[in-house]
């Protein structure tokens, strides 16, 4: 991920750094693990603790520069990594990494890292939670039109439509939290997962260490399903993002500017046309989340490796790991944010409802003529032909509104009393089940 | 899905038929809903519902041709069949989908056929999970060779191989369970969601006898995060399809043949080499999951409706609900067929285990080496140079068995003794915690 | 593809009988190559070619289950084909198939279809060029305001937009062309494509009487990186019927109404809201070209067969094969109707441009004031303050247009003569190069 | 693309200053045709590119951190670059970007990276087609078992397996000059494609500096369409990549041993196990494949923008465009290099061949029984029934050739002479046809 759209909070756990601490923390783990069982000198154990905690602590530029002087000999990262470190530990270094396999190490690390990233994901989702819920309260009454096909549909308020919001973000919270123990596995059983020449209750002390679970069974790899899973709930979530940025577009459009992005003091729209205050945060926001999404297909794509592993998966989770929760920490923020700061235009919203004489009441004088005794089916033609004949005169001299169409029809007019019309065209009647919704989300 | 991968069980969910039964009972649990509320007379509602069940038992090719007729002039299809509906059931007709929208027959049909659909794919899951339960305990004790990168890598058991296949789909149930609470969804809330004009009890009672839940939040329609996240589930499932497909593969090639899948009196495997015996069915397996996960993208191109809905979902889902489910559900009885009836071969596992004299056991001996006292770095290479003798002189006249070199090797002679090289070459050893694990996940 | 957006003609193509000709006609042209080659007899050819199209001519649905029982029996479709084909040549039918491997006949019948389907997909390309086209031509004047960001932005001509996507659709067509000729291509090289048991000059033979190009290097198959790029062709149109498709959509909104797709005598919008005129075509091109991309992927993954080829791809293209043709073909016919058809409505086009307040034309008066001799960074500001005024009160009763706020600024009237303003705010001149751009992509 | 999978030529492309350097190319080349034109002073044209040159050779840190700077207050990166630009050139500044839009400078900037990263990709096309060719003519003659579902077929030739590779990059590399073309485009045209600021024949001068062909028609855009066919066309040659790379794998799987990866002096590859020899350059192009082809779908995505453009493309683009060439090219580079040093087993491939006893040649023994005069059913049985009891007790003392079977088969010996037996089993039969592959691929 590009730096414009990276948090360094985030960027920090997909560092070398932040990997190699983790990577020793395993090592670490499992020497004292070992030491407590006996197959090591407890002793052994205490030194590489102590001068591996050193040499982290001090670890530098130089350090990841010797690390890859070694790599560039060996061509393996992690058996780079552990000359590096039998030069700060000395001798007692041969008892690292005793009957292990490297993926042990790489794959409890990414597991590692993933909660890590996870548990940052996780606040900013409930940061967009506190955004929305904020202006679904803020604008429970406000009384906005409602939009099927992009065509006026009925009322609605303006806090339901955020509240449905948060409510897919309340389910992606969950979907975030099953797919963190997807991934919160550890996995220390050796080259193909046999524990053959490492006790499983190292594995079983290093994954309680870590907050993991340990592995059902591992093969010489964490089996990649649990990554495919996780993924995939990035890519619902980026979804999310993507439904209610492309919301936001529409909103502010030059036709519509029910709501539009805080603008800066200072910011340029354009730089051919000084007038325009472009919705350029949820436009950013839908590109993001084709981005996120792009990591779904490879993901799946890894599972199937061959045999006890291939190394396939490798580089692709190299690039999607940081990329995916980079992206999509960077697109929760920015999303809370917007949703935080966003304009809205209540009056707007009540003039463009009423823009098209009344006709999105339809539905209501629909069920009132039903209910008047003629069939659905005469109801309809009635109800379409006066709203159509609204519609289409719009703006014209000669054009009407629809209620006035409608006391002008005779097929109307007999059966349905004006007061059953005043009520059947009152905005505010939609707003009837609000408070009941609001209860069962919010609550 | 085209008819060869299809089984009529499955097809029969997303049949005309089923769905127009789907939709009247939807409109009858509405009907006697609102007569329970007193909204509608119960009478009509006793009507709508024996006239409409005589309906829909009698429903014939006839009735789908009339429903098509309708909608060439309404180019409706939920109007299209309401209309053939008042035609069976009369002037109480007026009462049926009152306060309704077309959606909240659609959406809701929607989730009846995914439950129904999942609940096969369950039950198929667990015919998967026996065959795999049968394979791992029949060759619990199987020895051969696990294998990273496709290169030989420490002996394994055949059943532990099962055993982690079998661990996958049972996550992959989970997930399946997961994924069928996200799609199991009624919405009965009007043309934005607003209940406007239909009280949200009604809702809540044919949610209820569908044994659905009731939406949080519905806009115009469920919103599509659910279904989203229903898909990538499958797709998840593909992929360990594949991962036991390609197995198989692997297992069944010439110079590999450690399994076969069951080759029938009177296949031919290839019109011209009458000698090929093909794995045709993980192969046709492979093909499938890359069809079924070619539906997670659509699916969360989905997700992104204009405002209270689009129908741009519509198209998608009228092939992938269908195609996926349909697909899958062939996909997992095949592979329950295949691996309850896969040919196993353990002399040759046993064969190719002992095709590389012995350097399968590097491992072993590397720490044996360590434990000697000499540092990792001296053992690694000591034991390289000596595999790599090995290897590279396979079956050449001077060529030498691993441990004839680590024998005649000063430096290990020295240091190891005997018997540890014996236990180190012995591939019974691997089988240690097998025991432990099967307990772990078929207990 | 479900029935509902297949169009007959394409289906066809696809259907078995369909298949089977063209697997005939493949042996019999082959079997007449032999011939002249004297690899068979002369008679055995004409024998062949004789009773073949005659049981070819009868072929009939007994046929077609004939077929399915010997295949229920081999498992191998050809072979299925060969030996009911065999019952109705006869003896002769021995010299049928000679030294060719199934894939010969699967894959060059695969060409030969997709070959005709793209035929019908040209014919559907040039129908929406023409609609295009006639729509451009037809407003080729009509001012509009553009959009950037669903902005206003400044006027454009409608027939401007329009020929936009006539140019997209243009390039579309040479990539289809190039794709066509991707698969346009012959292999009949036998079981590893070494044309052991088979004389090329067969391939050239059979190739030339086809319309194909004979294969550079089959393996047992024709490699199938030209049927991913086949796909990939289609997968980028479908995102141009999208484009055109999502235009529509945002000009059919109601705040928009600046055209709308052609509403049908006795169309219904909605079941519950008589009142609705929704793009549903659009949208339901919006879903179709979600369909259509989601075949691109499956067709990259199929690329990489093992070795000389491994079945994988099958299962895959039996369904990707029809779907995405099927979906296509139905897809661009939808649009050349629905833009053909298109009702544009250029009074609402102004009545759009000029609700702003003329801040649209924000740009020229930048560049007027730029030409009058203060730096970009100045004039930007003078200008966006002066837009700004006018935005944020439109609708108003202190509002005041674009233009007032200009005339009413010192730092604008002093410097810019109010004829230039006049000039700067006549949406025609933007028309200036229409002319210049039809006659590069019309002529 | 992390720093593991990226060569700096490459990545240089993608750098800022590159970035700017094309940027101010465009503007200084803008100028200069508008005064040519007469549209601005000369001298101002000449002073602009006279100091803009200057400030560019002398482009910083420093004056990358100013621009960063300048666009934390306008939100705006091309406003950014201008201010910090009018500040090194001064007042003439004034007349730089005239009648322009932010999007013809970045639309026409990304094409020329698009087009420098093509060439090099070009180059890295000729480097692998170069390897494949030395390895298919030193192993024209180098015979070995082709497979097909990984089962041994027919004998063919090494050097035609790899010439099959190199016919298919060949297409490659043609259909990268397409997709060169597809994106070899400049638009400088305004704010929504009407030149109304600026004369078209500034955008044609600017487009022949530059080595690009002027859009036909462009919005404030060039049209992704054509993006999206120039990432297929990526992601086609990725798939490419991968079946090699899977090839290679396959042919170093311990049991096959036909080929190797080289293996560098000091290469371990295992921590664990000293013996691995593992083919990891070829699963990391594997894995390098997924993410390439992972852009294709964004791409897709990006084409539907909205109106005359939104900027979601941008921050797909910002990610795709730097990552897919980048990796793209390191994994072009590694195979070239990969399939230079190749080590080939010829010995090993005899051996493989010669493994099931001779069954790999039941299709010539087909063909010779059924010119025999018998049916091809009745032959296609006998050699079936030869070859399954030869395959099936391979290895068994039991066992006997496939060649001795059929010399004990009364319905062969008296049909099909043993010359025509020894004939059908010779290997070198199945390279008839390669000289005239070679010479129709190579020549």
């Amino acid at each position: 991920m590009v730096p414009r759209y990276s948090r360094p909070v985030m960027t920090a756990i997909w560092s070398p750094a932040n990997r190699y601490r983790i990577w020793f923390e395993i090592e670490a783990l499992a020497c004292e693990a070992m030491a407590e069982l006996g197959d090591i000198p407890r002793e052994a154990a205490r030194i590489i603790r102590e001068r591996g905690d050193a040499a982290m602590a001090a670890f530098s530029d130089e350090d990841l520069a010797r690390i890859d002087e070694i790599e560039a000999v060996t061509r393996h990262d992690v058996i780079a990594f552990l000359t590096w470190l039998a030069e700060k530990i000395g001798p007692e270094s041969r008892f690292v990494h005793l009957g292990m396999t490297s993926s042990d190490v790489l794959d409890t690390c990414f597991s590692v890292q993933l909660v890590q990233a996870t548990d940052l994901l996780l606040e900013d989702l409930d940061a967009v939670l506190a955004a929305l819920r904020k202006q679904a309260y803020a604008h429970k009454d406000t009384v906005t039109i409602g939009r099927s096909h992009a065509i006026h549909a009925e009322p609605t308020s303006f806090g339901l439509k955020i509240a449905g919001h948060y409510a897919e973000f309340a389910r992606n919270r969950t979907r975030l939290l099953a797919a963190r123990s997807e991934i919160a596995v550890c996995a220390i059983s050796g080259a193909v997962g046999t524990y053959a020449h490492i006790d499983p209750r190292v594995e079983e002390f290093v994954a309680e260490r870590l907050g993991l679970a340990a592995e059902d069974v591992s093969t010489q790899v964490i089996p990649r399903d649990r990554h495919a899973a996780f993924f995939c709930a990035l890519g619902v979530i980026a979804s999310g993002i993507e439904r209610l940025a492309v919301e936001v577009r529409h909103l502010q459009r030059s036709e519509v500017r029910e709501a539009e992005e805080f603008f800066h003091p200072g910011q340029k729209g354009s730089s051919a046309m000084p007038h325009k205050r472009n919705p350029v945060l949820s436009e950013n926001l839908t590109g993001l989340a084709r981005l996120i999404r792009s990591h779904v297909v490879p993901a799946l794509e890894n599972v199937a490796l061959w045999h006890e592993r291939d190394i396939s998966h490798s580089s692709v989770e190299r690039n999607i790991g940081p990329d995916a929760t980079i992206g999509l920490d960077f697109a929760l923020t920015r999303l809370a944010g917007m949703m935080d700061k966003l304009v809205v235009y209540p009056e707007q919203m009540m003039a463009n409802l009423e823009s098209l004489g009344g006709v999105v009441h339809s539905g209501e004088v629909l069920l009132a003529l039903a209910r008047s005794g003629i069939s659905r089916e005469d109801a309809y033609r009635i109800v379409q032909r006066n709203a159509m004949e609204t519609w289409t005169k719009l703006g014209q001299p000669e054009g009407r509104s629809f209620r006035e169409n409608l006391d002008n029809d005779p097929e109307v007019a007999g059966r349905v009393d004006a007061r059953v019309l005043d009520e059947a065209m009152d905005s505010k009647r939609h707003l009837v089940a609000v408070d009941r919704i609001f209860n069962k989300i919010f609550c």
